[in-house]
């Protein structure tokens, strides 16, 4: 195969870094969690890494994001993460966004916009608040179709599931 | 003195518990953190009690809310905090409020309100987004003079000690 059949895979782009959250969000849904994923990157290395965990910790604030954000400000020994970028699978809610700024990350990318509960500019945007003392750059739609397709998945498995018990006890 | 001279505290009402959120935010401004402090209700007994430990855990998601959620959906042994009462001494923010929804409190009960940041009506109202699941009932201004106070003694002693610095730099 000629060098110009090999695909390059450039492991500082946004569709790689999302690529390993998706990774992140299909363990997810194999732990039974709704399937989000997050990344923070600091100077091209991954220093926060984790899945939604609501029902796991029995914590609803226990979303990919506040995981990743608790993992990264730990990772750098400060609550400033003004270096980090942070890849997530879905347009975070308004009280990841909101994190997002008190940590005043850099840029959040995100994959599958949400309009019902996005906090991104889907159905609000927190991230550009006048009275907040922080604005953070937003990239939407890394990788959208793919990161919706997981959320999909999962929705449909469960409700199929949901049919199936429903079924047995009507036996 | 007579039983007409005896002022009754009522250990149930909304000032009772303010009170106790009002002690912790001072234990908040004694650690030399931002003095908000949070403490939740639920059938009479309060299940969380926090204050604001940002500077302290090097985490800027630790505010008083978060920590006292945390603490509570632990006692409860769920996410689901359908009777519970928040007490906070200042109007969550955006990320408080978020929080709040997810576990689906009943109430929020607020001291001062913050124009510029809070969540729950002051700049913006997060509890009530036409998105979300779960709409909480707000009673704002419980002792909020007091609780206010507290914020402002804080930050002119903070400002006081670093012109102090400042003059002894100078020397």
């Amino acid at each position: 195969m000629g060098k110009e059949g090999i695909k390059m895979i450039d492991h500082q782009s946004d569709e790689h870094w999302m690529s390993e959250a998706m990774r992140l969000a299909k363990k997810a849904a194999q732990a039974g969690e709704v399937p989000v994923g997050a990344i923070i990157v600091h100077e091209g290395n991954a220093i926060g890494r984790a899945y939604n965990q609501v029902e796991t910790l029995k914590d609803a604030t226990a979303h990919a994001e506040m995981l990743a954000l608790t993992q990264a400000q730990s990772v750098i020994g400060d609550w400033r993460l003004t270096e980090s970028v942070l890849y997530v699978t879905k347009e975070p809610c308004p009280m990841c966004a909101g994190a997002i700024v008190h940590c005043r990350l850099k840029r959040v990318v995100f994959g599958v916009s949400d309009g019902k509960a996005g906090a991104c500019g889907g159905a609000i945007n927190l991230l550009a608040l006048p009275g907040l003392n922080h604005r953070c750059e937003i990239t939407p739609g890394i990788r959208a179709e793919e990161s919706k397709a997981i959320l999909q998945d999962f929705f449909r498995e469960k409700r199929a599931h949901n049919r199936l018990s429903l079924t047995e006890d009507l036996d």
